[in-house]
């Protein structure tokens, strides 16, 4: 049994209806950038530990949890998508292997310490000032979406101060702010090894990316081949259908 | 009548056999990438000031001249290599567009004044430190291909210095270097706003990126489509050709 508040519902995760995800339009819904961000991470298959801030209703730490035994640690600022997020790990039976904590990213060192963890994973907020026109008037999604309790300098810090020398961390966010990240995961020391972007369809520019650093790393940047998602017909292309029903 | 020197040829360089070209197996012979640069790099139409950094022999003036009515510079550090840039713009009839100077690039200011280009474009020497196994014994090849008389520090603070407030630099380089052309374009003020991946083939990762900035710009970048050079069967693709033989 699972309880649902206002207008959550229960969504099936996988093809295969193993997992199951509470959902809430007006309060947290993952979208694919979620999914293709928990592809896209190396993570250590079996013992590691491994970080996933901004975890909203904890999608990735659900997604990451088929493919590593590793234990995984979510972090939501939002008091009630944390709750959404911890029921979604009872409703899959996973508290053995995955624990959300609900704080500020900013605060976290005296929980979790520093330099603890093998992966961090983000999937942060993607704008960087709500002006009044992107402005969400739902404070909820405001909050997922622009960076109002956190900057984009306070996500790569915070993924620097908890990842350990050699790990990993890996983010999604916009083409857009290529530029930005680049420079702040310089600036943190968080040496950028692969890089794949996602283009909704054939002829299109990109409208994400894919990134992955290492804390200490040597420069020697890969850009991987493009990720299409979409047909021209509008149907998933096969290597995006791969992702998403894998 | 042409003078060729040593193991010099001449060699169509368009399609429509318009244009020819002076090169060098043991001095230079221009590649796709300056192609590429040439079709990439947006450039004023009628009137306006072009520069062309390391210009070798000349093959980017001679194909921007097929584009602009603009005065283009191009400067070259290498006395015999300056000279075949200087034949190819004599043999090609174009005394009058374009103008090739022997120079170095760290010290063009008292000839070329500063802030005087609307673009500066550059295929720049991709490797950082000629090593024992990646240094070439022919010095021709080496100079232009390695770091030896210019970082990239020195090409990016050069562009910067030449082209004017708002104006625009356009590059060809190693996606290995993105993160440092990156931190080096935010360092002087160059700001990126259109990168284009090129990729051999398909399922390939990416062997070259083209690269946009605008001078004191404001941050907002586009990740152009992917830019695939040969077919599953090694022969061109369509948009390779169109560039290549246009």
């Amino acid at each position: 049994m699972v309880e649902l508040y206002d207008d959550e519902r229960l969504d099936y995760l996988l093809a295969d209806n193993s997992m199951k995800i509470i959902q809430s339009p007006s309060a947290f819904s993952f979208s694919l950038d979620a999914v293709l961000l928990a592809n896209f991470a190396y993570i250590p298959k079996k013992r590691g530990a491994i970080l996933d801030l901004c975890t909203g209703n904890g999608v990735i730490p659900l997604l990451l949890s088929r493919r590593s035994k590793s234990n995984i640690t979510g972090v939501e600022i939002q008091e009630r998508i944390y709750q959404m997020a911890k029921r979604n790990i009872d409703l899959n039976n996973l508290r053995e292997q995955i624990k959300i904590l609900h704080g500020d990213l900013k605060c976290m060192q005296p929980i979790i310490g520093q330099s603890s963890f093998d992966v961090v994973t983000c999937n942060p907020p993607y704008f960087p000032t709500p002006s009044a026109t992107e402005h969400n008037l739902n404070e909820y999604l405001t909050i997922a979406r622009h960076e109002v309790f956190c900057s984009l300098e306070d996500v790569v810090k915070a993924c620097k101060l908890h990842v350990r020398p050699g790990g990993k961390v890996s983010m999604v966010h916009r083409p857009g702010r290529l530029i930005d990240i680049i420079s702040l995961f310089r600036k943190y020391k968080l040496e950028p090894k692969r890089i794949q972007f996602v283009y909704p369809k054939k002829g299109k520019e990109a409208n994400m990316l894919l990134i992955e650093a290492i804390r200490d790393g040597k420069p020697d940047l890969k850009i991987l081949p493009p990720l299409y998602v979409y047909n021209e017909d509008g149907t998933y292309t096969e290597e995006a259908e791969e992702i998403i029903y894998a």
